[in-house]
């Protein structure tokens, strides 16, 4: 016999009291979706990409919360995803590159046939490069297995605080064979498909998602087997989960985390055939529509969400974040179009540290909290929403064995955002959508704007080069932005007030502030000891870019 | 701001009011494990085969618990399966058989090749039956769905009533495409590995438990990714993943209903390579020793699962069920040994209604309600712990949308128990292992030692035939059971308190009682409108026995 429900509440004090101060929150994250993959622009403009995308549900958020217009996230998949569940920057996690789904394989691109037959390692194609050494195998909640970063992961801080914490979708967190491979080794209540894969197989259920002799691999999407074959869309099915589990914390009044994390808009660029006609009858060609109907099938997903929150009650007690975690795929062929326009103006696309890889979608609705259809303009990064979370959570104190680097950004969004609302009703902001929104001060933010936020990507992406992708690293502070060419040890500057697309190479014209910038980046590197690629031939580390 | 953890309890109660007598639920189910594979005797006596086993923790719970002498099952899985969950007998709910993986797709074996061409129907080898029309999708929580049974899952009630509620292993109520095939629809908080599949591709790691390019097929074990390539068993990869989920509810003092369903020791049979050499060491021969080391891998699971809820203060308050599935598989070659031998002295096994398909474990830890180390000798069957599990979780009024054929089983292992072990105190059973033990009462149990239990298999089970499985249907009633041959239309008669093996037909000498058998099986039978075969040149169905 036990008093169920009632652990640590006290049945003598007034029940005002024993109000806990626990939002919900929902963690809502799409894959590969860019900058620009959507009719709500996440900038400070409008631009022509924007006009291609049907997404009136990210539009509904975008009208209930803030968005961040300068919002960041690492390169590819597996860096972003560890640092949110850590708090850790990936230069300092050494999870630089997605996670292989095997375990002890480092996914880096293959070399050309002559470098591989020179080494038997990983290589660059021009064979200079050896990779380097990162933690190959991703995070882990474990102490003590090789090629992963131990830390302690966010789902079970959450946990360990009350909330009920619920994961669907893809995880990526690590390889197979490793703890990190398991939302419930996370401190997640609840797992439905996450697991070491990194894409499906298929979002198709005519094709099981992949569970089929002609089509599995590692890849093919588990958990499932109630869809096949039943004509439900891979994303229309993670939603179904999602609602249906969260059923019992809100029926239960327990406060929950979902942390639902979509496989779109990554590849195979498949049609939702619930959408697709319209792009194709906009006269987008068969790739370009097979993406945007996956964007809206993501939109739809948010919509299904708000819809169930709203019908549930609970609409104003959740916390919805809305991201992505890298810029859209921008050398895909499937996506159509033409190869690295797809996150214009932004430049390039995955993979990348020019901000078409890195710069992401970023809202916050908070009811009460943040300030409805408002944009702030500090500079955050992925690793943020780590302490962001936890003081959303209302947890104050909490112990980890990792040195987070995010800093929470609840002031920025919450009086930031009343600031930046404030400041329109003023006039003092004639165009909330124009560039230069609301700029909010550190003393309320806390959040420092010229805070160097450093990306990198010490790695050939593909087993072919792609110069603005491969082994590249970059800091950005402020409006300035150093971008570090390891291959050619060239380093550009750009300032992203004025130049968003990277075009104009200021390093000539401000060599005192390429300085500032390298020091800036190399003794953050050095700091955290982050991976970096050897010269084939004589084994010697690639030099910091202040050494150049 | 929301009052957690509070729902539905009144600030104002004292506090020993709001003590809810919600008892932790383990049901610890055991796949294809026949009734003399243990070294402790789920009968009346030890027989020669339970020489042969090594399992502790089973005679450990044994000796805390009240064991069901004659407890029965279905002749295979997903029959016993669904009558767990629904409380309906299989020959009730039209899921006689198990179920395929995929849709639509009887898993009835098929004929020969001259009978499949001739009538393009699964027949049996003679070619002289069509298969009946049964529930092949299995178990439906949804309305509509075609061949399916229509009901109400337990873990649903139990979640509705404040259980939390996790199904750890294999699940196999339903085929793919339908809803029936998530733990997560069946009111399952939590789902590790449970699914579509009726066994496992491997057991073992290196294999990835089924998920590599050589090996996959649909019964590739999901959820397990974790342990890929780890050298950790199947059996103790879901021990840790049931002891894992279980420290939510544990820690947060919720009552929880753990079901966990070993896919041990299904085929394929396959060395768990902690336990084997002791079983080679004492002469078995390869296969023998592999099943023989899968069986005390259950019981190790069983025994790091006790230790759990002991470690964690919470024995006490967890009831404990044990059970298997169905009879020992006792035509698999890999198995060892010689075919049909397994089970003796039982006749036959799985996939038959002879005692060695149907008769299985069956025991129940309850601290403080049932008197330890008893037998209770009343005839149970498996659809009876669905009512059971609901009145131990003290759920009084429910409503199910199928009508529940079970009975519930509490005062005959609570106050039967104790009666049992008052009677042996006073020496009215001299030895609580020998024939004989105790014979509860009705009136004490509410449990009718003399009602009819029916077991019901129209279907051929192997793609050749097997005479005392195929197209058999039995009444069991009291020490009395009949069995109906539909192929030749012979009607047998045993006595189980004298010949357990059916080895001595009795039918000639009480043809009155084969009359009233007949007719108890066959009103059955047509109030139930059961499956039944029919022949394949008149279309004609089978005729019921009592019209023989």
């Amino acid at each position: 016999m036990k008093l169920k429900h009632l652990t640590g509440l006290s049945l003598l004090a007034p029940s005002v009291a024993l109000a806990a101060e626990k939002p919900n929150i929902v963690f809502f994250i799409v894959d590969d979706m860019g900058w620009v993959d959507s009719s709500v622009a996440y900038g400070e403009e409008v631009y022509p990409n924007n006009m291609r995308y049907n997404t009136p549900n990210m539009q509904r958020l975008a009208s209930q919360g803030v968005m961040l217009t300068n919002a960041y996230a690492c390169p590819v998949s597996t860096p972003t995803r560890t640092s949110l569940i850590t708090g850790v920057n990936a230069a300092h996690s050494h999870i630089t590159n997605w996670t292989s789904t095997t375990r002890d394989t480092p996914s880096d691109a293959t070399g050309g046939a002559v470098a591989m037959m020179q080494s038997g390692v990983n290589n660059d194609m021009s064979g200079r490069f050896s990779r380097p050494e990162w933690n190959i195998n991703g995070m882990s909640p474990v102490e003590g297995v090789e090629s992963t970063l131990y830390a302690t992961p966010l789902p079970q801080l959450l946990r360990d605080a009350g909330y009920y914490t619920i994961h669907v979708g893809k995880a990526h967190w690590a390889s197979a064979g490793t703890p990190g491979a398991s939302p419930y080794n996370m401190g997640y209540n609840v797992n439905v498909s996450g697991n070491v894969a990194g894409m499906p197989r298929s979002y198709q259920s005519e094709d099981n998602y992949g569970n089929t002799p002609q089509l599995w691999n590692y890849l093919a999407v588990q958990n499932m087997t109630e869809y096949y074959g039943t004509g439900i869309h891979l994303t229309e099915a993670l939603t179904r989960e999602a609602l249906k589990t969260l059923d019992y914390p809100v029926e239960n009044d327990l406060p929950f985390y979902l942390y639902f994390a979509h496989y779109a808009t990554h590849t195979p660029i498949q049609r939702d055939s619930r959408f697709v006609q319209r792009y194709l009858d906009a006269g987008m060609d068969e790739g370009q529509a097979r993406y945007a109907s996956m964007v809206e099938g993501v939109d739809k997903s948010l919509g299904d969400l708000l819809d169930y929150l709203e019908a549930k009650g609970v609409a104003d007690d959740t916390i919805i974040i809305f991201m992505t975690d890298n810029g859209g795929n921008a050398e895909n062929k499937a996506k159509g179009g033409v190869r690295f326009m797809h996150n214009l103006p932004l430049r390039n696309g995955k993979g990348s540290v020019y901000e078409g890889g890195i710069r992401v979608p970023l809202m916050v609705k908070w009811s009460g909290k943040v300030a409805p259809d408002t944009r702030v303009n500090t500079p955050v990064i992925c690793e943020d929403l780590f302490p962001t979370i936890l003081q959303m959570a209302g947890i104050k104190r909490y112990d980890v064995v990792q040195s987070v680097d995010g800093k929470s950004l609840v002031n920025l969004v919450t009086k930031g955002s009343k600031l930046a609302a404030k400041a329109a009703k003023k006039g003092q902001i004639t165009d909330q959508k124009s560039a230069n929104s609301f700029v909010v001060p550190q003393e309320v933010s806390g959040i420092d704007p010229e805070r160097a936020l450093v990306f990198h990507y010490p790695h050939q992406w593909k087993p072919y080069d792609l110069e603005d992708i491969d082994f590249l690293s970059a800091v950005r502070k402020g409006d300035w932005k150093l971008v570090y060419r390891m291959r050619t040890g060239k380093l550009e500057l750009y300032n992203l007030r004025e130049d968003i697309g990277e075009q104009h190479d200021l390093a000539a014209k401000y060599p005192e502030r390429v300085k500032e910038l390298a020091v800036e980046l190399s003794e953050t590197l050095r700091k955290w000891n982050s991976p970096m690629p050897s010269y084939r031939t004589t084994g010697e580390v690639v030099p910091m870019p202040d050494k150049l």
